[in-house]
């Protein structure tokens, strides 16, 4: 099936779709951001093709999200390290990690928590307003036009 | 090709990719988001082929985030609206969104400002903890097993 491409929408969760929303690429960033940064730390982490996961390194190299560099030369061996545009998916991450772990976690619990070093405590990331601080949410929030409509 | 579940996987971003990581969903949610829920406006705004709506709109009421209601009787009209586990998606869009307008928009800028209500700004939304208010970012956090580990 050809795939259109989202770019071209004047939106930019389709535009960041058309990069990061294939499946396995956000999972690829959420290990990059654990420090699981070698082509074959990746494979087995993920348990994808290795085809398939060039691939996709390649596209995320070639939007400037994530860096390759040689660590072994003998036999050659790479390694992919996040760019500050990588890094800069932190909260796109986070947010999705929150939501699995009120959704879809169960009685179990979160598989994972994150420390907020700052203060120490394990914190559910919130999303609040750059201007004010508060709490942004779909029912205190209205979209309008910006300069790039 | 046989998609892999992400369910089984013990992370929460790999759980919720399995549902809502499809490449259309995130828009749906989107347009739901702004009130664009009956199928002939998704179907428009999306450009999508109506069999493949129709499939992703079931997936979404199968997992409890959008709910079927019908409109008119004749002839026969669906809308689909946010449940609360749907409403919670809000800070996954938005996270996509703030990356988006920051890496993607260029020099027009975004196309889409949020006004924050109660302080009414335009707001470029920040992630911060829940326990101390401060901003989490992947420099100032580190993930620990959580009791669903």
């Amino acid at each position: 099936m050809q795939r259109t491409s989202l770019a071209g929408m004047h939106c930019s969760v389709a535009r960041t779709l058309d990069i990061i929303g294939e499946w396995w690429t956000p999972l690829i960033i959420r290990d990059a951001f654990v420090g699981q940064v070698r082509f074959d730390e990746l494979q087995r982490s993920l348990g994808i093709a290795r085809n398939v996961l060039a691939d996709r390194l390649a596209t995320l190299v070639a939007h400037g999200i994530l860096e390759r560099r040689r660590y072994d030369e003998r036999p050659p061996r790479d390694e992919y390290v996040l760019t500050q545009k990588g890094r800069d998916l932190f909260p796109v991450i986070a947010a999705i990690t929150a939501w699995g772990d009120r959704w879809t976690a169960g009685e179990a619990g979160p598989p994972l928590l994150l420390v907020h070093e700052p203060c120490g405590q394990a914190a559910t990331v919130r999303t609040t307003c750059d201007q004010c601080g508060e709490l942004v949410s779909l029912d205190n929030t209205s979209p309008t036009p910006g300069p790039g409509a």
